[in-house]
């Protein structure tokens, strides 16, 4: 009788202690199961929202935002698919509103939209997916930055490199899309995983891959509390490439030689790789066609630049061919047919082809994506420092 | 001319890139500048929602939620404070939904909710603030963990780490709270900068922090596939004691020897403290009553046990003060005197009293806050590891 006493009072206990984190933290609201991905990869979304007026599901699967129906809880549903296997973000419309998925805690790190991230397996696992290979980890470091700040990037290491202090490694610098952070290759890109599951098969070499943040004068405004200029915000035009120069900048004397000194690398251009996404990608051609003593290895990711900027700023590339091709172990250009960039970058490689540039391209379906830029990683880190 | 034909040829071509972007990524909305901290430490904060009837802004430093304003643009916004200088989790409610800040990349690793995070800096820096000093590393790991899943964890090493190979280091094991994740200690509790800063002024020893997931039984159904069991969401109750089981299994079984393994660690208990925070901190007194033998320093962080559950689970503590006495280095109980947890914590401090096991406690302003837990985690790292 005493013990039941005890267990009754505990449970009770435990009970204000549910309620009470209830009110203590930030609303919770009811348990919600989302997103639920069935066998036959259809996919139940879930969003509690008893006073919306109208839910609609934005997935980087469907064409359109999808609209959700609303139960007498006011929980508000939508099954879709079959979906093709792979990992997709998605976000909910609530009143026109963008939200991530509350109750999914996989998240697309961005500054300006907020989106949630679905996997769809494989009926064989993805190159992306969690196997159960050797795995490399990723690091978070922050390192002196110019304009005495402090910057933040994130390295991921090859399974073995703690265990074979002797062993040195190439390095793939990656850098992400507009808005995007440091951390989206890592969490959106799977590029850890890639790598984990393409070493495991003896596909791709063990190398560093280093992903900084691309927008170092967004971080020095934030640091140094002056009022950020206008070209912190803007994403083209002449300020960004005034951005895209100080980011160059920031690569090239203050990354690398932190890396090189805090991380066991090979330092010669023949071990130093480029590829980025998007602003990244542009970032990386810029760079890239600037430094070509310190990359062997570029590639743009849905990127590409415009004959004209070729002209007034990379003349060099075509002008002297013979030896940009001798340089370049690799000039990479990927982008999908449905990408809104797909015509610039036809007309970046006729550029190139016109002024015999050697280039490897890859033309995949699908648009402007984190999907595609899983498979051009895929691709080229199988390429990359390799004879 | 041609010139100028070319540079309004690339800024057409720059525009039709950022339209692109808009459509062809989630929707991002106009640029809202959102946390804006001001000098005089009020915060304006900003939501664009031009169809949304009602936004409150929702944070840690308001006693209530606060109504925002909305203007001619649909932008609503309002100025709070002077704030006391801290790191706050915040969120807004849009007609009653509970979302993050767009403008905001910074945010709150949780399961359940979506905050975002806003930091008010002092006239000092505060102590989890980014400096000017060495700045250790904090590394995502995998790691073989129970039922043949695969389990993640964050690391923290202290700088200098991979430059004195010879050197072995103590290890504090951080169990976050209920449906927080194994980013939440290092993206919320600024773990890495509290110590970065305190072993710069020679105030807490070189120490490797590791953070796990504290819910490994969510994990496995996730990894498995297998429907999950009704505990896996509950919070408390019988089934909440079987998932601390199965946590703690995890960690002494699986995370322990992975660490010693990986890293390195000086192996015996005087070199081994654990810590947490509500639910990881039950989690964490558990494991450490269970485990004397691996933990000589135990930390408690706005949790605590009831006597009902010492008396019948853990009564070896108090039935034999003095050797517990002799054992534990550090029983710590922390927790705010606004924590609906307080009442809790006096009755298990009556009870260890009673029994003359020593601790050392310490109760603050305040309430169930990672506010708290960065002063918590500032005040016993000074003490662990030491004579």
């Amino acid at each position: 009788m005493k013990r039941l006493a005890i267990i009754t009072r505990f449970f009770l206990c435990l009970l204000l202690l549910t309620f009470s984190i209830v009110k203590a933290q930030p609303p919770r609201g009811p348990l919600v199961v989302s997103p639920e991905v069935h066998q036959d990869k259809k996919i139940t979304f879930r969003y509690q929202a008893p006073r919306a007026k109208e839910v609609k599901l934005s997935a980087q699967f469907e064409k359109a935002p999808v609209s959700m129906t609303k139960d007498s809880t006011g929980l508000w549903s939508v099954t879709v698919g079959p979906v093709k296997p792979d990992s997709y973000p998605y976000s909910f419309q609530v009143d026109g509103i963008t939200v991530m998925d509350p109750a999914n805690v996989a998240y697309f790190p961005n500054e300006r939209f907020k989106a949630s991230m679905v996997d769809v397996p494989g009926e064989e696992p993805l190159v992306f997916a969690m196997k159960n290979v050797p795995h490399g980890t990723v690091t978070y470091e922050y390192y002196p930055s110019i304009q005495e700040t402090t910057g933040s990037l994130v390295v991921y290491t090859p399974p073995g490199y703690e265990k074979n202090p002797s062993l040195k490694y190439p390095v793939f610098y990656l850098i992400s899309g507009t808005t995007d952070t440091e951390e989206t290759f890592f969490k959106v890109g799977r590029v850890n995983l890639i790598l984990d599951n393409l070493i495991a098969e003896g596909k791709a070499n063990p190398m560093i891959v280093v992903m900084p943040y691309g927008n170092p004068l967004a971080r020095i405004a934030e640091q140094t509390g002056k009022p950020k200029p206008a070209y912190v915000m803007v994403r083209d035009g002449e300020d960004a490439i005034k951005r895209a120069q100080l980011f160059e900048g920031d690569l090239i004397h203050q990354v690398i030689p932190y890396i090189d000194k805090n991380y066991r690398t090979l330092t010669d251009r023949n071990n130093r790789a480029i590829g980025g996404f998007s602003r990244g990608g542009g970032q990386t051609l810029r760079a890239g066609f600037n430094n070509m003593d310190t990359f062997a290895w570029i590639c743009s990711f849905s990127a590409g630049l415009s004959p004209a900027e070729m002209e007034s700023n990379y003349k060099h590339i075509g002008a002297d061919a013979k030896k940009t091709n001798e340089q370049l172990r690799l000039l990479w250009i990927s982008v999908g047919t449905d990408d809104f960039l797909y015509q610039g970058n036809v007309a970046f490689m006729e550029y190139l082809k016109s002024k015999n540039v050697k280039y490897k391209s890859l033309l995949t379906d699908g648009g402007h994506t984190w999907m595609n830029v899983k498979t051009y990683v895929t691709e080229t880190v199988q390429i990359v420092f390799k004879n």
